[in-house]
């Protein structure tokens, strides 16, 4: 199969020799993009999701990591913050901060105990992104508002599950969730970063309570579709086009069959 | 806030003085699930895709790292190995190896630059085994075999890109396919690893050229299902149950709001 000229040799590598330099060997293959955020990322594999969209959006081209915690508000999350991102090693080159729909949970209803007070909620996303200031000064940071809430879809789903016995109060208003979703939006303009107002661009769209939420809270494929577009914006917006990064190996048209090494180097 | 007893302080830790030891920063927080492939894993984010699917299962368990590159045979993946695999740093805890598609592709047809002969398909598969088991001793490997081919698919998938240009000869044979699919398990048995046959899996439901097939060759969503559930079987069999395998965080149900520092030690 070798044809005279440049590429003498056309086997395969064995296993033992390696064709690329060892020094290489632990450099990462691909930038991370991580999405840290509650139950709506952490969610966000399940069919139709926005993360294994933006996965796919970014294929060969970078990784999403996933570091979604259901239920845990921006105070738990503070705990995280350490481990996730060390501060040592390859800092991911963007991350989204997707949290409020727990910490904007009401105060003496039945998700209370996952209630943090909008002062505190934006305190605590400062601390979040100052920290990934301290892992990286280029590092693409961007906020997620909470989504809106649709209380007679939380409402019919605390009655699918506790029939006569759920409560009737709502845990969570939309109202509230503004709230949370307004001082998420004035601390990414204080601090100058990215912002998604998923709270109002969603309610943007007639009828937006069943098409984008499954239970009034959390999102059906039409929502993480919007979700999805919109990180898919942002990042393009800040330099992060998945169609002008690297790809991790060539593509296979690229690859001549007589000079393989030529194609891998 | 603070209850009396033995948790004082119930306040989040500040960015800058972190609440774990940075002794554990650099530690990986969960095991790595390596998907290795050609389109058939790098496609495997798309809307119901078993890598999406992978992803959730093991939510909060491990990470799933998609390294599927679309149109390569073994001879050309031998080349990427050392990268994706490098021998150093915390190696997966385990691997699917899902290559054989194009390898099978015909000589002397539009696909024959792919074409590799299923002796070297053979070895070649051999060698990225013996490269994990260079790398760990435990890492589960996983070989899938290619997934079976309906040529009236690939004929109909041909003539929709090129029209009465489309060439009649099929570039790739289901019975082709089968055969390197054997030289799959064979090898699997002959080195004791995990083999999932998805040639005779899929064909042994009725209909399953439209059922499971895109295109003659890619998966559909119920395609999709077919291969994740049959790893996720697999893997379970092989020790990793996700709901064994330790949660990266506390459920949020764990959080005592009054002593928080004991959930997050």
């Amino acid at each position: 199969m070798a044809t005279p000229g440049s590429c003498p040799t056309t086997a395969a590598p064995s296993a033992g020799h390696p064709p690329v330099c060892l020094a290489d060997a632990s450099e990462t293959l691909r930038p991370r993009l991580v999405l840290f955020g509650d139950s709506i990322t952490e969610q966000s594999f399940r069919p139709g999701g926005w993360g294994a969209a933006l996965t796919d959006t970014y294929s060969r081209k970078a990784d999403v990591v996933v570091r979604g915690y259901g239920g845990y508000n921006t105070r738990w999350a503070l705990f995280l913050i350490q481990r996730i991102f060390p501060l040592v090693g390859v800092p991911p080159v963007a991350t989204t901060i997707f949290f409020g729909a727990n910490d904007a949970a009401l105060l003496g209803r039945t998700s209370e105990r996952q209630h943090v007070p909008v002062e505190e909620y934006k305190q605590n996303l400062q601390k979040i992104v100052n920290h990934l200031r301290d892992y990286s000064k280029s590092m693409v940071i961007l906020l997620i508002t909470p989504p809106p809430i649709d209380e007679d879809g939380r409402e019919r789903y605390a009655r699918s599950l506790y029939g006569k016995d759920a409560r009737r109060l709502p845990e969570r208003t939309n109202e509230m969730a503004g709230v949370y979703a307004g001082q998420c939006i004035e601390l990414a303009r204080q601090m100058d970063i990215h912002c998604i107002d998923i709270w109002s661009k969603m309610q943007a769209t007639e009828g937006w309570q069943k098409l984008y939420l499954s239970d009034g809270l959390h999102l059906t494929p039409e929502g993480n579709d919007v979700v999805h577009k919109e990180v898919v914006h942002t990042l393009r917006g800040a330099g992060l086009k998945a169609e002008d990064m690297p790809s991790d190996f060539p593509h296979h048209s690229k690859i001549d069959g007589n000079c393989l090494e030529k194609a891998f180097q």
